[in-house]
């Protein structure tokens, strides 16, 4: 294997040069605990509260709104749980069913503990069932909790229709209003005065700082209840701070901001020619081609070939691209979220994930050895 | 400052050589994620088992009851959730005055909704009351929630009776024993099999790993109602892994196995180093002296002066160590737990916490200038 083409950025990123330069002090002798009250404590504090900082001006929020987590995992099960336990006679959650492993499996958990849980349905095109959201959003419902972009077909859910269900109704009933946001940030402006959520959820692995970090965006902390107890995060979230993963989401996301419209664009134009290019194959079809999509994210299904079987075959030429999402690659059964948009032979599909910094030879690479593998 | 001596290893430690140069690929271009089918990612996934493997063979169990958390504060609130949701019908639990802040706060929480929470008292050596623990423990506990030692004045509580009571109890009742074994780990030998507890929580950061990571034994993981849901971990803690953190703890538990008796020995003849020369300070009293203790911990009251000042002024001289937990150090109250024990004048107190890399110079050179903060 002598060359090595990373197209599954969804799954997980590299560090940037950037943020390794940046966590290097604090992985050798900046390790002071940033709870402690001297200042080779107080230093990383002041690091942490710069990274906070970076976050709210990206998402446009103020710092008291930020609460850094271990992940995009922990931020879904924190919304949730803090909207069940402010609200605690109401019994209902509404979520959809192409949510990320860590909703579903948390109201998997709810239900046996006698909550009734809603799932929307999306169509074909991956369009989330509006009506059945309205319908359903009751008295009774504590939460509801909708991704921003799917992690495996990259579409992007109606954003503005689905606020406007929500405001309408939130002038009726008390609830709260979470959306996932991992895959999206980063991808998408991303503007929590717009969005208007109550609560979001974002993943730093996602974006080039480590596995094990993340933030949530908390429009009324005072009312928020903890996940993990303990002084920290302003009391909102118990547990030394994960310093090396906080600093690389701040030093990321400024990396981010600096270069948005360059990446963007960049990132558009490589995965136009990315879709031109599959566009060519026969035997491969572009799922939800038409629906607004992350700009970063491609699934495809072969007409007669096993999504796994390319996988592994690709990989024998150094190239990452994965068959759904890696947190369910667990289960043998294809992926839940095509089977709910009713693709035919979801078995059959793979994810090409790209970022700002896949070039037009590795997608050349990339395709020429994909006919290799479909002829195989 | 020309010289930096560390002795406040009960809030965070630095990392090792050996964790630094085992991480640093995972920072750089060994970046999949575990969870991907690939090779690249089952790479990591290996590791991470390796990983699991050395912690299961140091504490005395298998694999299968260690799963990988952000930390000592989410191993706690993971316990104890756990149990009130496996045993939803009973309303009580069980912990004491002396207990991290995340388990205390966590308790709060509870109270809020209903739980009963009782909170034994220690005595001025520290010493629990076992007679209150045997009378409280009826049939509507859920949980009781004890730790093994004390961060603040490192004592360890009589396990042996405790468990002989928690024991003797689980014959008529069923409730889940947990123990934050957080600053226990590496500094006594810790046997799962003779511990015979339930759930036990430990942290990363205490033993030379990052912040942000630390694990967990479950003794029946087929019982265990996951905190953070997903399909990582065997389905009972979701989110992509800290890789770095996992891979950290797994290397720092090989090298302090492979050097455990040694090190406590150095830890020893240092520790009781440092007691003989703070006993020669006329203005200095050793708190718990006669009590069991953990060989790195010690806590002094100074007759006349605060404990905060003294900290401060330490460290003009490169010297640190605390005045309580990290983990409080937001609130400008004298440390609960030394007010649990009524120790007089807990304002005063100063908490001095070595590692194994602690040496005698080092011990000169904090009495000599702690001489001096004292006249100053």
């Amino acid at each position: 294997m002598n060359r090595f083409v990373y197209l599954d950025n969804n799954a997980t990123t590299k560090l940037s040069e950037r943020v390794k330069e940046k966590i290097k002090p604090y992985l050798d002798l900046q390790f002071g605990n940033p709870s402690n009250l001297y200042n080779f404590g107080k230093q990383v504090k002041q690091e942490i509260n710069n990274a906070r900082e970076e976050v709210a001006k990206f998402i446009n929020c103020k710092a008291e709104n930020i609460i850094f987590t271990s992940g995009g995992s922990e931020g879904n099960c924190a919304a949730i749980n803090s909207a069940i336990k402010q609200l605690p006679n109401k019994k209902k959650i509404i979520t959809t069913k192409v949510e990320h492993a860590s909703i579903l499996e948390y109201c998997k958990l709810l239900e046996k503990q006698g909550y009734n849980v809603v799932y929307l349905n999306v169509n074909n095109k991956g369009e989330l069932d509006l009506g059945s959201l309205e319908k359903e959003l009751d008295e009774n419902v504590a939460c509801v909790s909708i991704q921003f972009a799917n992690n495996e077909t990259g579409i992007i859910f109606d954003i503005e229709k689905i606020k406007k269900i929500i405001e309408a109704k939130k002038k009726q009933f008390d609830f709260v209003w979470h959306m996932d946001c991992v895959q999206a940030l980063s991808k998408v402006p991303l503007d929590m005065q717009m969005l208007n959520a109550d609560i979001c959820s974002f993943s730093g692995h996602k974006i080039h700082a480590p596995k094990g970090c993340g933030f949530m965006y908390i429009k009324q902390p005072n009312t928020f209840i903890p996940l993990i107890a303990g002084h920290q995060e302003n009391n909102l979230r118990g547990g030394t701070e994960n310093v090396i993963g906080i600093l690389a989401i701040g030093e990321s996301i400024k990396e981010i901001r600096e270069n948005f419209d360059k990446n963007l664009n960049t990132m558009i134009n490589i995965h136009g020619y990315l879709e031109e290019e599959l566009e060519k194959i026969k035997c491969i079809t572009i799922n939800a081609k038409s629906s607004p999509r992350l700009q970063n994210t491609t699934s495809i299904t072969f007409s007669n070939t096993n999504g796994n079987e390319i996988m592994f075959a690709l990989e024998r030429y150094g190239i990452c691209v994965s068959t759904g999402s890696a947190c369910n690659s667990q289960s043998s059964e294809p992926s839940y979220v095509l089977r709910a948009m009713n693709l035919t032979k979801p078995e059959n599909v793979v994810r090409i994930s790209i970022n700002e910094m896949t070039i037009k030879s590795q997608i050349d690479y990339f395709i020429e050895n994909l006919k290799l593998c479909i002829k195989e």
